[in-house]
């Protein structure tokens, strides 16, 4: 049996809140106790058709990111990653609770950097950081990150809403983030997220964590439907080949389903909403008892009308 | 870098949850997507007077539970212990996050006990579990439990409401919770807190897991006063010594503070409805200047007029 008394040496619970609390924003006026009580308490927004969101992601040192890694950037991303899925949400983030397992060897040093990420992701992406728990990790640094976030109804977008003939579309490009360390620097495409919400046409969304290779297959099984992509279509970063944009993962671009005749209209109001980042249709919606085809060539995702 | 695709071998992700599901009990109707998209989505009560609990709290192999523990009764209190937080604000649960790093080693019959205490605990308690993660542990058994709650404005009690004067009173007995094996089975006070939240007199409330010795001056310092205990007042477990009930930690009893002329009606009204839990008054509220001490003898606490 382990003592019952966690704590983190050789920080104390209550010097590590003084040392990690000028790195967070100043909390909104809805945070009625943030961190510090039991709970924290947060005044409840009035509109009526408002959906609460509620996501958790957990980084492990050794399994989503190497020990070396500067803690700045693991902080960054520990934020990061469910910001990703509430963007696929359509949401918009609200407050988050920050659990850190941390290796009794962390100094103040090291704790400092950790929030210096999160405090960078916090105030650029408008999240409040009202409570969380500090432990001793036996082991390897674990964080969890739980994220709330907001949505009105009719922009929510679920995995569930695809249908046969939708074109299947991805934001930015694909592959390489491992390697190319951008996994531990990615904008989560919140903005982008909540404009994709909004747009009529757009029948489903998720954020892609594992690969397309691997999520889209959940959104097709949400949406009882299959699907084909056009492995020329991918848009691919530098030097990645179709099957690197397609399994190597943490790529956190949103995969979106749009209706055909929605394209047309999207797809310029996307270049002007947002011109810096592409939206590419890479595949089509198929019905459920066809095979789905992860990598089948000639899909002219330029004209619709061809297949 | 270690692989980016999280996998629980030898189960996989869709597998497991079909094997956790039939342990949780059935979503409320407030929940309109659960476990399997991006985030869950709940429809927001529609109450003006409601706030928000957020809450998150970890459970470590090691440090909060031996390994060998049954993890029937791991899963029971990593949920149960945020729900001791809930209590605390007088406030009513709401819906889980249940994250699990798990070491690969873990069968299906581990993951099925894991989930029938967290199931045994969601239903005795009115919990909805919406999401979570099962992740792969470089190391030992890591839980972490996201809990929502709601408490209406009039009934929350925060830690910094106590006042000098104020009886410090305690739910329960104390002491002994870990060698005795109580800190796996406890109940949580939600009934008491809720009914604790809605006297008048109350003034501030928090749950006792580190212990009285520990916990109070947390409370003292949030409501910026001192304190005195009565050694020989305290309501202790079998065989426990004050110093165990004071220091052992884990109790999850709640700790209140009340005004003293409240005191009489209070606790008329406690026996009628909480006729088989004791409330002890063990102290008293003193001004900040005064020298707290954990340990005063000769303080009756059946006659606060004594002070």
């Amino acid at each position: 049996m382990g003592r019952s008394k966690v704590t983190t040496a050789p920080v104390s619970e209550s010097e590590l809140l003084r040392i990690i609390r000028p790195f967070l924003p100043e909390p909104s006026r809805d945070v009625l106790a943030g961190i510090g009580d039991d709970c924290a308490v947060i005044r409840m927004p009035r509109r009526g058709s408002s959906l609460h969101l509620l996501k958790t992601d957990a980084v492990i040192e050794g399994v989503h990111y190497a020990s070396g890694t500067p803690l700045t950037q693991v902080g960054w991303k520990a934020l990061c990653r469910p910001l990703s899925d509430i963007a696929a949400m359509g949401g918009i983030p609200g407050k988050a609770l920050i659990t850190v397992a941390a290796p009794s060897a962390w100094s103040r040093g090291d704790w400092k950097n950790l929030y210096r990420g999160i405090g960078k992701a916090a105030r650029a992406f408008g999240v409040d950081v009202v409570g969380g728990e500090s432990v001793r990790s036996p082991g390897a640094a674990f964080l969890s990150v739980t994220l709330t976030g907001e949505v009105s109804r009719r922009n929510l977008r679920l995995r569930n809403g695809a249908r046969p003939g939708d074109l299947i579309c991805v934001t930015g490009k694909l592959g390489g983030s491992l390697a190319s360390g951008r996994h531990l620097k990615f904008r989560p495409r919140l903005r982008e997220g909540l404009w994709l919400g909004k747009q009529s046409g757009v029948t489903a969304m998720m954020d892609l964590s594992d690969g397309l290779g691997s999520d889209l297959p959940k959104l097709a099984e949400a949406s009882a439907c299959s699907f084909r992509i056009a492995e020329g279509s991918l848009p691919l970063h530098r030097n990645c080949t179709a099957k690197q944009g397609m399994s190597d993962g943490e790529d956190y671009e949103l995969l979106v389903t749009v209706k055909p005749k929605s394209w047309p209209v999207l797809q310029r109001n996307w270049i002007s909403a947002h011109p810096e980042l592409l939206l590419t249709p890479v595949g089509v919606v198929l019905p459920r008892g066809e095979k789905s085809s992860l990598l089948a060539p000639g899909f002219d995702h330029f004209d619709p009308g061809t297949r």
